[in-house]
């Protein structure tokens, strides 16, 4: 071994933190532990035998195909797919604003490095998505945070920042929003938001990163147009992903965006990883082809409602007085937030052992570093039944601490 | 869209170029053309039927584990497998040496994200792989050639580059060498050589990145021992894949090295992808598990050494005198050289048009732009058959270039 190994790393990866959640997945493991912390979908949504027919055609009729190296711009007949679906909900786009990504943590990956040199800024929510944190922080993003009310985003303090870094001659390059059932914070932001955020970017010539992974999984209220949508420019880059709604373990992701910057992405892609495996990109495609997808998501929908509502109301039976939440229209996520002096980072480790209940503490979605007495809750992974006995347990676990 | 988009692209995105190799992706489904351009495996060797039965078995018994989130690190069975796998090969390694990569291509970007520092520089043969030099030209680093012979790069002129990069304050970060059948150049080092460069990365306090996909596939001579095995010290971070041997479409490789340097690489890939695909990692798992891996590589190499005989015979019939060409041990692929004034890139669609013959011009593997006059041919993919028509047809068309 060389001798001093820290004397040639990058400067890159001298800024790179462990993924407090991807970190947490070795706890998860632990016998009787209920986990609101991953972001992972029930298994039970898995369409398992949909699946088993589907491979075994895709084995019998294309596997020369689906086992070889693929284009790196993703498997044209499921590219196609996801273009005629978001047709179908209104986007105006086309196959050639539209690339596959090895699921939306690369298209984050990518983006960051196509637009960031380190130092640059970028504006995003605080809280925000810490696999978007991690991502920009790998390039060394400067993060500016901007607080967030029920609506989104606040636009005024925004313009402030954005005013600043400009002075600066800091011009941020891109504004990272999750503007449905955001991750961590379960906010969804509203048309009017939206609009403003969008004028923001037109006044000032900057883009939009729109990174929603949620969005199809709402359960109440009314569906918001997409900032790609609403803006209608060019000027939003669109991030989807099968993660939440299919499989995440086939690693399936995907951009919308102009063309003159997805060209940039898939050349940063090549030297990425050459291409998103072909096979399960052919499943998926052969999925969706099967009419498969819609009434899956409705069912998942259906499933997640219910365990959204025992969360909302074991929280209310179990936390304490001095603890509040947001209530999310959709997604996976919500937030909790204790007293001012909790510390949801420290007390994580005890909440797992003697409670065995694991969240994800607040503050690694804060750029900023603030947010030490807020903690994500995640009630899409566990059954009904262990939302509320790990609210039970949760709630008792705080209740001795504050 | 915004005003000026070059104005707001990272200096990494700026020096990327489009891979020759993926580029030329775009003609090979033209009808009747012969590709002797990619590295792509034969189709005809993927085992259809083994992994029909075995996806099946997965998806009855642990569908829910293969389409969920993973580790960053690897399925934690396919690490088992490969490391004893090594070991039975001599290799003294655990499970903490050992991770798992999305294709080897990864390897190399999240190698250079962790070394690489604008302007860094690194050693390599010329020619080189081109995915190499994708990854760590995207980072920025300074690519240093060192001349190869028959035995592998010159280590007398690389000593000369290192001192001269020491002298200049600019260590090179790394020695990225391919010891076995060489990607283009197809030329296979030596034991001597393979230790003189070791001596070097120790005289000099330098790591060695090996990289090693072809390794399996020798079809005459003994195999060679990994560099990492000479090494034996931690200094060598050896890379693997199933891309050749098994089915580039699971986009599954692997990293060999020293824990201090996996860590950093396990850290860099949460936020490059989070994880490569579980599905395509535990069914590869199961694939090894039932012992199918050692006989399907027998048969590959029976396939792809007649492959090769027929390719060397059909050159040495049909081409012009004034060229010559590498006859390499193993792997995929062999280099050709032409008249000093020939220039191979400027031919290319001619004679993909013309001859309706696709090959990759052999400059795009030189760090230092030289080698115009020179061709990778590869001869896995394409039929015994095509083998010889294509030499036929390209060697009528370079006679009349010539």
């Amino acid at each position: 071994m060389i001798t001093d190994l820290q004397d040639v790393l990058s400067v890159n990866v001298k800024g790179m933190k462990r993924s407090a959640i991807r970190e947490l997945l070795k706890y998860l493991g632990q016998p009787g532990l209920i986990s609101f912390s991953g972001g992972f979908p029930s298994p039970a949504t898995f369409p398992i035998d949909d699946l088993k027919e589907i491979i075994n055609e895709v084995m019998d009729t294309e596997a020369a195909f689906a086992l070889q190296y693929g284009a790196t711009e993703g498997d044209i007949l499921l590219r196609t797919l996801l273009v005629n679906r978001y047709k179908s909900q209104g986007l105006d786009i086309s196959i050639e604003n539209m690339i596959i990504t090895t699921a939306s943590q690369q298209a984050l990956e990518l983006m960051a490095k196509i637009f960031i040199n380190r130092g640059d800024s970028i504006i995003m929510g605080l809280p925000s998505y810490l696999g978007g944190i991690s991502a920009f922080n790998s390039y060394g993003a400067k993060m500016i945070g901007v607080p967030m009310d029920e609506e989104g985003e606040d636009p005024n303090i925004m313009e402030a920042k954005i005013v600043e870094e400009i002075k600066a001659n800091n011009k941020p390059k891109f504004i990272y929003i999750i503007p449905d059932f955001q991750n961590p914070a379960g906010i969804t932001m509203t048309e009017k938001r939206r609009k403003e955020i969008i004028a923001l970017a037109h006044k000032y010539d900057i883009l939009i990163l729109e990174d929603s992974p949620y969005r199809e999984l709402r359960y109440e209220g009314e569906h918001q147009k997409t900032m790609y949508e609403l803006d209608g420019t060019g000027q939003v880059i669109l991030l989807g992903t099968f993660s939440k709604i299919f499989c995440p373990g086939f690693r399936i992701g995907w951009v919308i965006g102009h063309p003159d910057i997805l060209d940039k992405i898939v050349v940063a892609k090549q030297a990425a990883d050459l291409c998103t495996p072909p096979f399960t990109q052919r499943i998926a495609a052969r999925y969706m082809e099967r009419g498969l997808l819609d009434p899956k998501i409705k069912e998942i929908i259906e499933m997640y409602r219910e365990k959204r509502k025992v969360m909302l109301e074991s929280l209310e039976e179990f936390m304490p007085k001095s603890f509040s939440w947001t209530i999310p229209e959709g997604g996976l996520f919500l937030m909790a937030k204790g007293p001012e002096n909790l510390d949801t980072n420290a007390l994580l480790l005890d909440c797992i052992k003697d409670a065995k209940v694991a969240y994800v503490a607040g503050t690694s979605f804060f750029c900023d570093g603030t947010g030490k007495n807020t903690m994500r809750l995640n009630f899409s992974y566990e059954t009904i039944e262990n939302n509320r006995i790990g609210c039970e347990r949760m709630g008792n676990f705080f209740k001795q601490k504050v």
